[in-house]
């Protein structure tokens, strides 16, 4: 059985989201297809063909000769680079009716344009950001394996796995604990044997501290958290290192070394990806019932509508999904 | 008048200096001369024509034939990978000679290849490295400026200077105060000008929590302390930006707009310089009477003896010093 198509939320309306996704149709109208979910009038502005669908599975049909749009308008007026917070709700919408068309199946993966959070939160939204939302929305579906999300980014051939995200930094050592070590290292070792078909993932653990803490004269996590956590982990099946110095586990030698990286805290992940490829980072959920990726950027309201925005990133979000379909599909 | 020669160390006898430094010698023997101060022995017998002289200033006769060196031999037995203690005290002795050389202004800098800690500290050296090390032996000769060490790392075209170096990661936010802060800005921003020519420095001010704290949200250090310190520097004529999100300052565009990062903790200046250029990294040591240069790596007891020792990091960091010698000289 073929792969149903992805679909793809339009994110903020004020955004660079439409431009990106045009783009990313003109680039990719020859593969695999995809539906959007949206306000068709901004993708037609765009100037490519745009053709509405009431089901995604039609998709397929239209897909090498227009933008297939699942239509579902935002209600007030878009301006480029000013974000209104009456189309919050509809923003919203788009995200859940395409969770929705993941988990029924009728779509084999989310792809997410980028959302801002000021006019989401001025209209009532109460998750830090799409990965959280898309866990509450799959919270009651069943899902085989240990449950994230776990956020995944990626930069040309590395896989950076966070065990804590959006905290300050005095927070992240308190936070670097056994039990959200064990269980990021679990998703992430099931996520690659499922969703990327490596049979056997080799998975490398950053150190919290300089020169993994240096025998304890640079701080004590890895010996007293991190190094019982990666032996009790290889007990279990894990193959994951002993804690790694940080700084020495990025560069092309290193990274030939393992699948994934799992990193203990944001600028530990995100300084190597996006210093390796500032332009192309895919940002991926890991451990929830349906594949979601994302464009590892934000809604560029500086450079809306002129144009100018980069797909590079996008595109590498739809491909990344639509291999993790495939992978799932035949799992 | 000319730059007089650089001086070298041998470093760690157990270890690659003298491999590293014979094959600098081979690709550098035809640009500017340098003297090693070290154990003729070991030098000679790296297959390289050596040459002792008793003075640094005879290096530039012979350079192009033979590698010069100040012989001081190191009293036990050398095995490559098997440090011996009873050597400590001539490793150290090299230094200070070296610096002592640079300090009366026979040698116009000093590159330091890696020494081991653990036979230094188990012989009586009380300093955590070589930039404490040379600190403390510089600390009586005048100075005209800020006064350091401040920690350069060099990859391609990064230059990351440190706030904080070798502490656990839970002991930054309170070490990063405005006092350290703005003490690293001033180092670093006179020293681009005399020591690297760059007349009006533009400085890039990392971020401590991701994101750049999120207007508070994710951690108070940018509000508190940050950017009041990067105003207040401004205001004494320092080109220095607000805090910068961390993970977006490093790739090829964003390094473009400025001369030097300052970062605040070991990881977030090694992570991108090991990622960008993991053989080539330079360490050099700012805000001291003397240049000193060295490369961005350890001793490599496990590759000793076997000629495969890289020597990219070495040659770096002696053209740095050369370059940096040649500025400091006309300034």
């Amino acid at each position: 059985m073929a792969v149903p198509p992805l679909v793809l939320t339009l994110g903020e309306p004020a955004g660079v989201g439409a431009e990106i996704i045009a783009k990313a149709w003109t680039a990719l109208k020859d593969q695999a297809p995809f539906a959007v979910i949206g306000d068709m009038r901004l993708l037609e502005a765009q100037g490519v063909p745009v053709r509405e669908i009431g089901d995604v599975a039609d998709a397929g049909m239209f897909f090498g000769r227009a933008l297939p749009v699942l239509n579902h308008p935002a209600p007030a007026p878009i301006e480029a680079g000013k974000p209104d917070p009456r189309n919050a709700g509809v923003v919203a919408d788009w995200i859940e009716r395409a969770v929705s068309l993941a988990l029924m199946g009728e779509a084999s993966g989310v792809v997410t344009a980028p959302i801002a959070k000021a006019p989401l939160y001025a209209a009532g939204f109460r998750f830090p950001g799409h990965t959280e939302f898309i866990a509450e929305l799959t919270a009651d579906a069943p899902y085989p394996g240990t449950r994230g999300p776990v956020m995944m980014l990626t930069a040309k051939d590395l896989r950076a796995c966070l065990v804590t995200i959006h905290v300050a930094l005095d927070q992240v050592p308190e936070l670097v604990t056994e039990e959200r070590v064990a269980r990021t290292a679990r998703v992430v070792h099931e996520t690659l044997r499922r969703d990327f078909g490596i049979a056997r993932p080799r998975l490398a653990l950053a150190a919290l501290n300089p020169h993994a803490g240096e025998g304890g004269a640079l701080g004590l996590q890895e010996i007293t958290v991190l190094k019982p956590t990666a032996e009790a982990l290889r007990a279990e099946g894990i193959d994951i290192t002993d804690p790694l110095p940080a700084d020495t586990m990025f560069h092309e030698d290193a990274r030939a070394g393992y699948d994934a990286a799992l990193c203990l805290y944001h600028d530990q992940a995100l300084i190597p990806v996006k210093t390796l490829d500032f332009w192309g980072g895919v940002n991926a959920t890991l451990g929830l019932p349906v594949i979601r990726t994302s464009p590892d950027h934000g809604t560029g309201f500086d450079i809306a509508g002129k144009g100018i925005a980069r797909p590079d990133s996008l595109i590498a979000a739809i491909r990344l999904a639509s291999e993790m379909a495939a992978k799932r599909a035949r799992a």
